[in-house]
């Protein structure tokens, strides 16, 4: 396929990097290489826009009853754990992850992470979505993964390793990683990040030298926050505080910190969050399968806490449908609140496209402006699920799913084009993951 | 296509008459006309059955990958307000249904009433419903849809009619109606109930003649109960007691009533839902949307209430997705009660299921065991979201979707096979349907 494709005629709906998220009907977007060239309502300026930039060669794409909008940026997933769907559900926190996961965890060898990773992958292009902030040990085979099917990635690398018992500090690990990026990403795709699993996971000294090597290579800080009462409850019992004062005490919270869940806050706890710029990612379906608890969204966002949305691993949700965690994260709120005017299609269209773009370290994507990176997808509402559209915005949020997903484009290349998968062997990935949970039974 | 289906070697996933759900590897159905003639495992006798009921003739549907389960009973919905999709997004329920939809309704015309209804049933069958409990005016045009296109319908008829400014009751149109179905209904797919749409609508005096008139003509009744705590708040101000205890002073809850929402009960409401052994709707995507508050279901379940499950119409959902209200409905019980034990995977595929069919009257389906009507769908789990497989009930309720609906039999005919519609003309309806929200607007 020509490298420049110009999309003629579409609903475009998109967030922006300043003001509110505005639709456009009868809109063109160009886009040639990794980049958005045009954007805008004048057919022969977009004709034009891509003859130049094709070198006369481009491939018109048309949107007839078709909405183009940013992909999503999953700000939350543990992308091998699809080798782990639908084995433990109806169970608690604790015993789900300490019973039934770490367990299996504990087993899993090199091709798992690959494979596993690949056929999340897979579905997240289906649902649209087209960068994920990944948490999760097998960096190298998920960027392995993710580099080959084109999917943009905020990696974890984990920073400590294992000797004779003893974990430490893993400074040759963080720089082989970041060596391993630097040498295999020629095409932007990937981003580093710590991972600080929790502030109940590891002993108490070993925070201050995580974060400083989070300082050292200037990466940023992935970790999970008061997804529990459990957790708050422990974390009072050790530390005399919560989980966000005592990671804040270790200066872990920053501007590029990703904290997942935050459901049990305090009024202190969501000050800090918001005077730090942290990234909060929001995980309404696993904590509400979970019974996590039901994180206060609209007090969130009344302090100004920036938001983004995620999926959390297929083993606790069990899919990676962002238009689900979207309607859920807005539901929620109304529910919760029983204010139905909160957290209304824009805000969570926000946080999940320009906002989750943007935690995962990726600035110049999740909106459709010129000079942007290209990561698209196209909306078919020609479906009953999703007809009359009515606004398209509320349509996106209210209405829309994975079934109506059409195409997705990463980097402008079209990783699915029409329905069909062009990155990733899916038959191969389907065996291999197969037989990895029959092996991890 | 032969009139016997033979679907061979599946993963056949039912709740049955008495007992839990059940799941079958390698199983086979042998369906014949409207009903199923054989469940089990045994080849040979599922193929001797489907050869000695079609007489040599039958069509065999292989089950690699798929599973084989009832179709969706969606217990609550207004099937002609898809033309209302996506317009009045982030209202509160009272500015929602007064400020814009009341006064959208009262300029509806005959055909808005059919296309609309036609609309809501292509999505229905994409997405695995068989059956609906239809609460809404225009009854013969709703009806005659659905015995167009095979869609089994509890459909209700007014029982009212209003002259000179002033309302009666319509004892003549209801007898027009039982006529109608008996007339046209020659497959069963219909049964009546009798539109009471709440306790705040009509005036005092109204009840207790609707009442007699569902007596008369053994009809049940469908109505909203406690939706909001608006509604709560003026009926215990009109009448001094809650919803509930006011409509069974009238005797109007009864084994047959089918009651949307009951999102605010005491305990005894619930006790006199229980004790009336009514069938309770639950909505939890439109009670979370509209912000009317969250169903406490697991204090429903315990006072040993019938429960089943709903959509709600299109415009306050704003989708007809049964999936996604299973999944909601066990997230929002075990996000409420921190509890993820409760509402389990099984328990909402009952209410989607057979509880759903038997509130709507039909006790000879949703469930696949020999003799019951062939209400079926497959999905087709050889797809990202969907794999590995797992658990075959967790993975309907927790990674399925719309998307992997694959075909939808209703009374022992495919009204979707492999994706493509049956029985609905989808571009009139689309076309039609787009004219009525241009002229609505």
């Amino acid at each position: 396929m020509a490298k420049t494709v110009l999309f003629s005629n579409y609903t475009i709906v998109t967030p922006h990097q300043e003001g509110p998220v505005t639709i456009s009907e009868n809109a063109f977007c160009v886009v040639s290489g990794k980049k958005i060239t045009y954007v805008g309502t004048d057919k022969d300026e977009a004709e034009r826009n891509a003859s130049k930039n094709g070198e006369g060669d481009y491939y018109t794409y048309e949107g007839k009853n078709k909405i183009l909008c940013p992909t999503f940026a999953n700000a939350h997933g543990h992308t091998p754990m699809s080798i782990f769907r639908n084995i433990a559900d109806d169970f608690s926190l604790q015993n789900w992850l300490f019973g039934e996961i770490i367990p299996r965890e504990d087993r899993m060898i090199s091709d798992d992470f690959y494979y596993g990773n690949l056929l999340t992958l897979a579905e997240m292009i289906e649902g649209g979505t087209g960068c994920v902030a990944n948490m999760y040990d097998g960096a190298f085979e998920i960027c392995k993964g993710s580099l080959e099917s084109g999917f943009r990635i905020q990696q974890t690398v984990m920073g400590k390793k294992c000797q004779d018992g003893v974990w430490s500090v893993d400074k040759a690990g963080v720089e082989e990683f970041l060596d391993y990026l630097k040498t295999n990403d020629s095409e932007g795709l990937l981003k580093p990040s710590l991972l600080v699993h929790s502030i109940y996971l590891y002993p108490e000294d070993f925070y201050s030298p995580l974060n400083e090597l989070a300082l050292e290579y200037k990466i940023p800080v992935s970790v999970h926050i008061s997804e529990t009462l459990t957790e708050l409850e422990n974390c009072e019992k050790s530390y005399g505080c919560s989980p966000v004062k005592k990671l804040d005490s270790f200066g872990m919270l920053t501007d590029t910190t990703v904290a997942a869940h935050c459901v049990h806050l305090s009024e202190e706890d969501r000050a800090i969050l918001s005077q730090r710029k942290v990234w909060v990612a929001h995980n309404p379906s696993s904590n509400m399968k979970l019974a996590s608890g039901m994180a206060n969204m609209v007090a969130m966002q009344k302090d100004g806490i920036r938001l983004c949305l995620g999926t959390d691993g297929a083993a606790s949700n069990n899919n990676q449908d962002m238009f689900m965690e979207m309607r859920l994260a807005s539901f929620m709120a109304k529910g919760t609140t029983l204010d139905p005017t909160v957290l209304k299609a824009e805000d969570v269209f926000t946080m999940a496209t320009r906002n989750g773009y943007q935690a995962c370290g990726f600035y110049d994507a999740g909106v459709i402006e010129e000079g942007m990176l290209a990561d698209l997808q196209i909306i078919d509402y020609d479906c009953p699920q999703m007809w009359p559209l009515g606004n398209p915005l509320s349509a996106l949020i209210y209405s829309c799913g994975p079934k109506c997903v059409e195409s997705t484009m990463i980097n402008g290349q079209f990783v699915m084009f029409k329905h069909e998968l062009k990155t990733i062997d899916l038959e191969k990935v389907k065996a291999e993951t197969a037989k990895t949970m029959q092996r991890l039974k």
